[in-house]
């Protein structure tokens, strides 16, 4: 007795304390995929200033240039559930950051999803964040937002300004609009015409083997396209607030795809998203025509009001997550 | 007895099983900090398609902007040792991805130091990567890398190739030349205009409080040029292989700010690094005559061999994370 007393006081010794709501990781990393090489020439020199005052650099662009590599970042923790690898997909002008704190400071859903089990791995799509863009890219003016257009494009409210006084947002949303300001430091520019090469780049994370796509806006018709060109490496696609879908005539590939759309309120009064709900409402009807699964959420309908364009960062995220992992243990891939 | 041995087996079976090397953190996030907003005006309205057979969209990007913020990524270890959190600061063309895992897929110093217990915070200086950059910058052409310079620039080798057979490293080089292909992915466009809205962003961290600053090339020129302005909130700067240095007449200001520069090998022969060197010397110098403490390192001066402009991504970096960290535990910073 006193010899398992020992063996368990000493187990206990050696293993640090480690507190409920700790997260303990097997491993954390990052890496980059795909891209390819391309040859640039005709740059001019150009005798560049680094820093102020700094010695003239002779500069010359010209040469194999790397472009359209895709950065992502990985969490793996220690108690695994998720059956596969949930990739965290952003929406236009933005970057993975979309999934990590919320504006006003709470975990985001890649933390969530962590602490659920799953192997989590972020990514900035080609040419945003992490992932740098090229010279090509660079001659080509890209879309830059103005705080104004967030606000009222995405159904957080019906007027932005500039006097946080005036501004107003729909009633009961979720977002936390106190910390706008923050949240608008998050986009970063965007281009209109590198759709192939960011498909390339997210079809190029079957290194990773088959996973679990989770989607917003934007990324979401990067998530039904990669789905219907590689059906095998999807084990589920979950879109949320899609704002494309994928092509209707190929929704039959994806019949061993289940798939959960995800809908925030407020989508009747605003001008542009009924239509863009209504792709997705079409394709999900695709979809169970050729036997597939798609179910659609619209979350004011089972009693979830308030959400913006942005469920991972309104005031009622984790609750969403909670749907969102339910979903997955009831498709049989959560351990 | 038995009630002694229930409750130690009760907290056995309650504590999940932490392995030797998994990651304990108490808590994990990110956020954007600093910045200012601009007016932008006179741009002409766009009629843009986000995506190829898109519906056209009027695009005004007239109106306030948010530009100049800084995203940070931070890790917060359960066991910590560490006195002030640990900001790492990246180089010239790069993001924080400098300190994740390096080209060849090895924990970087980011993972390291958080095993070693410092809170550490990663930033994308802004302009780059999470950062983003503005509608002003969008303009001007940024310094866009082609895969020759880095390997020739920075003491990996002396001759790139897009034939590897016929590529030549520096004999005995550290770096994981196998894995270049992957390293120049982690580049990102860079301007030569936006020092100080680094700078800003840099000083706006003093929300953190005191920290330690461990910078990296053009880094280090914002280290020690921040540590001027604002000694009293870096307790310590580690200067990693700095490519510029701070205002030599300034350095008085550093006199309760301890540094240590380090350099990496192959510096003899290169066309430019001696100069470069020479800034740090000097500086570290006028640190010591204004009754400061400066230790400046050469890493094979003490034995340590090959190692290029990169020693967080070389093959030894483990060993070079060791050397900072007893330095810092010398300095009374470690607990």
């Amino acid at each position: 007795m006193r010899q398992l007393l020992s063996a368990a006081l000493l187990a206990l010794a050696i293993t640090p304390a480690v507190a409920d709501d700790d997260i303990v990781l097997r491993g954390m990393g990052s890496f980059h995929v795909g891209g390819r090489t391309v040859e640039v020439f005709g740059e001019p020199i150009r005798e560049l200033v680094l820093s102020p005052g700094g010695v003239p650099l002779r500069f010359d662009a010209n040469g194999p240039h790397q472009v359209e590599a895709m950065y992502v970042q990985y969490f793996l923790p220690q108690s695994r559930r998720g059956k596969y690898p949930l990739l965290l997909w952003h929406g236009g002008g933005m970057t993975g950051v979309t999934y990590e704190s919320t504006p006003d400071g709470r975990d985001g859903w890649l933390t969530m999803f962590i602490r659920k089990g799953f192997d989590v791995y972020v990514s900035d799509a080609v040419e945003r964040g992490r992932s740098g863009f090229s010279l090509a890219m660079s001659k080509e003016a890209p879309m830059i937002l103005p705080k104004r257009n967030p606000f009222e494009r995405f159904r957080i409210g019906t007027h932005w300004d500039a006097d946080a006084e005036k501004m107003e947002a729909l009633p009961g949303n979720q977002f936390p609009v106190e910390a706008y300001d923050n949240f608008v430091k998050q986009f970063v520019p965007r281009w209109t015409t590198t759709d192939n090469a960011i498909i390339a780049a997210y079809t190029a994370v079957e290194k990773l083997g088959a996973s679990i796509v989770l989607c917003h806006s934007q990324g979401c018709g990067f998530g039904f396209r990669v789905a219907q060109a590689r059906p095998e490496l999807v084990k589920a696609l979950v879109a949320v607030e899609p704002a494309v879908a994928g092509d209707v005539d190929q929704a039959g590939k994806l019949k061993d795809v289940p798939a959960l759309i995800l809908y925030g309120d407020f989508i009747g009064g605003d001008a542009r998203w009924p239509h863009m709900r209504r792709l997705g409402l079409d394709y999900a009807a695709a979809m169970r025509a050729a036997g597939g699964s798609a179910d659609v959420v619209d979350l004011p309908g089972i009693g979830i009001r308030g959400n913006s364009h942005f469920p991972m960062m309104d005031r009622n995220n984790g609750e969403i997550a909670d749907l969102i992992e339910n979903w997955l243990r009831d498709k049989g891939l959560v351990n």
